[in-house]
């Protein structure tokens, strides 16, 4: 029976490269895995898997009764939503451990690190498979997106050290010239419904009981949303009561400035203020704030649990 | 701000002696760590750590506002009452995946192996440190126990392996004398109080909502439980009322004949029995079963949550 290797809904780059990457290195072990998807690939992601020569990984939803190798994330609103009926085999992650659960002893890779594809290029090392050129250029770039090109707080010595390696065996010296080409089209908005670019990078979470979306655009120059904000705005405000959130937040990110601007809508905006420190009639500028993981969620749950 | 590394309530020595081998490995690379224990030590464990010259690690029950790095489970009912109140930054553990969770990045290093110490010892090549004689000894010491000397179907490769470089290390070819000593002092019941025994390993969990309790004591010959059996059965029954538990199993391993007898009450008697595919008036006698984790834990959690 195959093992189906698959990141979380509203893939990133990282829960896509992943996939492949740890179902070749499963397959080369003598582990029969089929990398898998739970949504549609961002702008970024099918640049980076056309450029190394990719197909996008097969698109599944349900997983009950099937064998599961999750990549980036230990959230069951992030899983599958049948995911309690799924053995999970094993997790690679380098977020807080979430609310996942298995019945059956599993192995875990879970490191504090920028990327999980960093941790997947330990795993090549660990099980001393080599990596084949195109598979290490889809690792490097989902570790130079996760990372943004190393500025993200996130990054560790072991993420440069994965990209410097990678990007050897990839053939590409240049990496950083790739990297801002990727974060070109990450960053052209212009023409793409509201909808779907708050929904381009974006995950739920509970918090203390409540659920709370966030979502993040990261973009070299921060004002290609100054038109569109009030737009953003009343879609969060439709998004946040369809799924009955308790709040909602989108983080424009400018990589460039090193900071993220955070517009939102609560049922308790004075508790989320209150978790950056932000005054009531404040700008909600966030100075060198570019990780949701690092730098938004862990004062949020402070937040809530408090 | 030291590290906390602790096992689990009711330690066994796997818990011990990997609190005290990964606080020395921390140590070792730059991280300040204390070894630490929920519990009084079994006979078996103190066996252990006196054959190898070792002081019990801290007794300490609180750790509100500590660092804790956690050993051997990922259940909130095994953990610290207060680990909502701690920062976990890292877990070692080769048990199902539990509802423990955190609130940042951590590492994880679980693994479907045999014993919490075979995968300190991988860490311990990872990061390319040397093991002590003495650590080495207590090590190889918790990877015999946890396996019944590789009788357990948790037994791996990798297991194996580690008590092979362990043993070279700890300079004791003949590890399975060392291991039936072990075993020997862990056999001797007379005269130990009724629920010195129940609890001397013991772990609740949480199936589907519901307490469950279960014990295991693992003997050269299950018949010297013969002449306590009542005793043993009017304590769980205790025991199952004190603690609002839903069902109460205590495990009477024979590891010669390999096999388990199981004891128990329960408010669903038949529901447990049916997970064994035991007969309503057959004797509770489970040939080939040793392992709580491996066969006793998923047959049960299936069972509470169909």
């Amino acid at each position: 029976m195959s093992i189906y290797v698959i990141g979380h809904k509203i893939p990133d780059s990282d829960s896509i490269c992943g996939a492949i990457a740890l179902a070749h290195l499963k397959n080369e072990i003598g582990e029969k895995a089929i990398p898998a998807r739970l949504g549609e690939l961002s702008p970024e992601t099918q640049f980076i898997i056309d450029r190394f020569g990719f197909e996008a990984p097969l698109l599944k939803m349900n997983y009950a009764g099937e064998k599961v190798y999750i990549v980036d994330h230990t959230e069951k609103t992030q899983a599958p939503d049948d995911i309690d009926e799924a053995t999970i085999v094993g997790i690679v992650d380098h977020h807080k451990l979430g609310d996942l659960t298995s019945s059956t002893p599993l192995e875990c890779w879970i490191r504090p690190v920028g990327c999980s594809n960093t941790i997947i290029k330990m795993m090549y090392d660990f099980y001393k498979v080599d990596i084949p050129k195109d598979i290490a250029g889809i690792m490097m770039c989902a570790i130079l997106s996760d990372t943004v090109l190393f500025k993200s707080p996130t990054t560790t010595t072991a993420d440069r050290r994965a990209v410097e390696d990678l990007a050897l065996i990839a053939g590409i010296p240049d990496y950083e010239a790739l990297a801002m080409e990727m974060f070109k089209v990450k960053s052209a908005v212009e023409g793409t419904p509201v909808r779907e670019l708050v929904l381009r990078d974006f995950k739920d979470f509970n918090m203390n009981g409540h659920k709370v979306g966030i979502g993040q655009l990261e973009v070299i120059d921060i004002s290609v949303f100054d038109s569109i904000k009030s737009e953003l705005m009343a879609d969060i405000t439709n998004l946040k009561a369809e799924g009955n959130r308790h709040t909602l937040i989108l983080l424009l990110t400018d990589i460039m400035k090193e900071g993220s601007e955070l517009i939102l809508v609560s049922d308790d905006e004075k508790l989320i203020k209150s978790a950056f420190n932000l005054e009531d009639n404040s700008s909600n500028w966030l100075d060198g704030v570019l990780s949701r993981k690092k730098q938004i969620v862990p004062p949020l749950q402070g937040a809530f649990n408090s």
